[in-house]
């Protein structure tokens, strides 16, 4: 199962790695604990929508560029993933990857 | 401050019209209270990404175009609400309502 939370983690860590940031450094700005951020960096704890936008603000990004990185890199992930969990979902056609039609004229 | 919850639960709202499902049919197939689902749809509960992976999966939509649609929505609220935000935010970014100091001189 493609979930938000581990892609989220990795895009704020990798955020926080280009403003050359520590994790206290982050902290502190945003006034969530140290272990906190840690936890959702690395996928294990949801971050509400509240903290988010105070982890977005202490880095300086906006939550839409987080949200589209994570979206992007999801989009890969799911590019490997659905056609194997979606093989039998087939039928309905929500994205059009292996919908190309061989055309060997 | 730009919420993630508010946005998301616009765009599921908006994904579920479309498809002219009801909260009640998205209930059962993502094997979520109907409740629980409005209360996301009004952006007053968060969903856990697991939640969210069973209603796109519901919704037939990739999370990963749920999260490009919200992060769409967001730049533009965020064009609308930043400027006028980090006004006083410019100093410390965390969040600084109420303190700003009256300098009646």
């Amino acid at each position: 199962m493609v979930l938000l939370r581990r892609r989220l983690g990795d895009v704020l860590r990798g955020r926080r790695m280009q403003r050359g940031m520590t994790l206290r450094q982050v902290s502190a700005e945003a006034r969530v604990s140290l272990g906190y951020i840690s936890e959702i960096e690395r996928g294990h704890k949801e971050a509400s929508s509240e903290l988010l936008a105070s982890l977005c603000a202490a880095l300086d990004v906006p939550l839409s560029e987080v949200l589209g990185e994570v979206s992007a890199a999801l989009a890969v992930e799911e590019a490997a993933v659905l056609p194997l969990e979606h093989a039998e979902l087939a039928v309905r056609p929500a994205r059009s990857a292996g919908n190309v039609v061989a055309s060997a004229a």
